[in-house]
């Protein structure tokens, strides 16, 4: 399996931003210090890093530098969803419990604060002002995509572009920054910087896609929490928006999504999710992140044929691979 | 009255920070721009931008280098407030509803992201990195500062250290930063900047030994919440500390404080404040406040006999005016 092959080769440098990581955010405060460090512990597939150090391979790489921004995105992205939790009162993330239900939403809300914090001052040990001023945007713009996300919960009157809008700023972004900052760095010239941001920005599209259908298509085990939580708090994804254009399911559906908001989620989510996965929904969907992945692979075409190229591309094709 | 002169000298310099302020949080997203501009026109006495002017004075003053400072500061002030709220409960701050229950506290925590977030993106338009270490490193004490509040609610064993170090974090560093950074960005020389965060450190500890004391003696107009909040939530300050430290309350301040906790505030504090008011801590902490700016004064001596130094001896005294 090509992913895995990277993450063996890239072994000794992921390594080392591991224990930056923990590193970084253990603190002299019990509650804190457990909190932050189950949350690092909990994983994930540390993605920005390692978009980072990809990135950096088109320049002059050197981990001690290209760590000091790998280490903050990941960061950002922690606190993002220890937030993120706590609006969704989620109980289990990638199957572990959750700040804010191991802890409560007060200290999740915290720990946000300080990990983002935190972050900064990681990155703030380097002297590029781009980097500064990328990193703040991101934390700009995720905060929108998330106010927006409260805002459209339940509203069946949005549309595709609503929803890219959304995830751009919630996902993708970050995913572009990561690529970007990487080149940035490691002084790559602005045109590749450019195009690795194109890159992880259409990278970044499908992968929140294939996270939504996901949501709906995998089993919990899968999925690291029960499935249909999207729908049950009321975000409105993009399988969702295109069953609801879809006539021969659409009245049924807006029935089911009314009983839901006024159950508050407090009901049996399949009857709904019965309905979008017999719908066109689906397919839409998956043919739109395939789209986002051919752009992604557009944009770093003209890059340099060195191994991290081809690294680029297998990501791209494993984020979009269809595991349900 | 000498503070009204100084806002009335400064008028014009404070009128552009509060435009800016204004043009920097809004946004072209209803809600949070909502959310934002009631919390920018609450108000307060932009405490953290005057410091940064008046400590640009020690230097060479630019209204627009300044400003890059002075905003970001209030903003990230505005921004732990909105948290700050979220995690009180409060309705009410200065009198105004809090964005928590004006809206609810998924927005208010995505509205302090936001400012937060936002804060920084003004101040990486300077090139200094001093400045962005300074501004992480405000939001990591910050936080830790507010976590060790909620870690410390109810928490009767505390001592006067542990206090000390709780309102440094909280809110004293934010006040020393502001005072540090007015010099950095105005170019003043290391000792100028050294003393300005000596004095701004000192102010800070004393203007929230002086906001705990008002908690307790103050009316509900004057405070512009209910008086006895503080210890409604649990959160045990230093007139408490000393008070339990005085036998012939102490007792009964226990059995108060326990009830309080027992019943999570749902209760009539008027007993627990009526045995503090009774007991040597109002007068204990009265004269710990007085020696934190006696330290302040003491900072700043050696500086230029300059207006701006005339100010900041006013705003030492302003702040530890007993308004009780």
């Amino acid at each position: 399996m090509k992913i895995l092959d990277l993450y063996t080769k890239m072994k000794s440098d992921l390594n080392q931003i591991e224990l930056e990581l923990e590193r970084s955010i253990s603190i002299d405060h019990a509650v804190l210090n457990e909190a932050s460090l189950h949350l690092a512990k909990a994983g994930g597939k540390r993605l920005r890093p390692v978009f980072v150090l990809l990135a950096g391979k088109f320049g002059q790489y050197d981990l001690d530098v290209l760590q000091k921004v790998a280490v903050p995105l990941e960061m950002i992205h922690m606190s993002s969803l220890v937030h993120d939790d706590v609006i969704d009162d989620a109980d289990t993330r990638r199957g572990q419990v959750t700040v804010n239900s191991k802890w409560d939403n007060r200290i999740a809300m915290y720990t946000g604060d300080y990990i983002f914090g935190k972050a900064l001052t990681i990155a703030a040990e380097l002297d590029n002002p781009v980097i500064h001023q990328y990193l703040s945007k991101a934390m700009v713009q995720m905060s929108i995509g998330e106010m927006e996300q409260i805002r459209d919960f339940f509203n069946i009157e949005q549309n595709v572009r609503h929803y890219l809008l959304r995830i751009r700023r919630k996902t993708a972004l970050l995913i572009a920054i990561s690529c970007l900052l990487g080149a940035v760095a490691a002084n790559a010239d602005e045109k590749t910087a450019r195009q690795l941001y194109r890159y992880g920005y259409n990278v970044g599209m499908a992968f929140q896609i294939r996270d939504d259908l996901l949501d709906l298509l995998g089993t919990e085990k899968q999925i690291g929490k029960p499935p249909g939580s999207d729908i049950r708090q009321g975000n409105i994804t993009l399988p969702v928006i295109f069953a609801l254009e879809d006539e021969r399911v659409q009245e049924a559906l807006l029935e089911q999504i009314r009983v839901i908001r006024d159950e508050n989620g407090a009901v049996d989510t399949k009857p709904a999710i019965e309905l979008i996965r017999s719908s066109t929904g689906i397919d839409k969907a998956d043919r739109l992140a395939d789209r986002f992945i051919e752009k992604a692979l557009q944009a770093i075409r003209e890059l340099p044929a060195i191994p991290a190229k081809k690294h680029l591309v297998d990501i791209a094709h494993f984020v979009n691979k269809r595991t349900y």
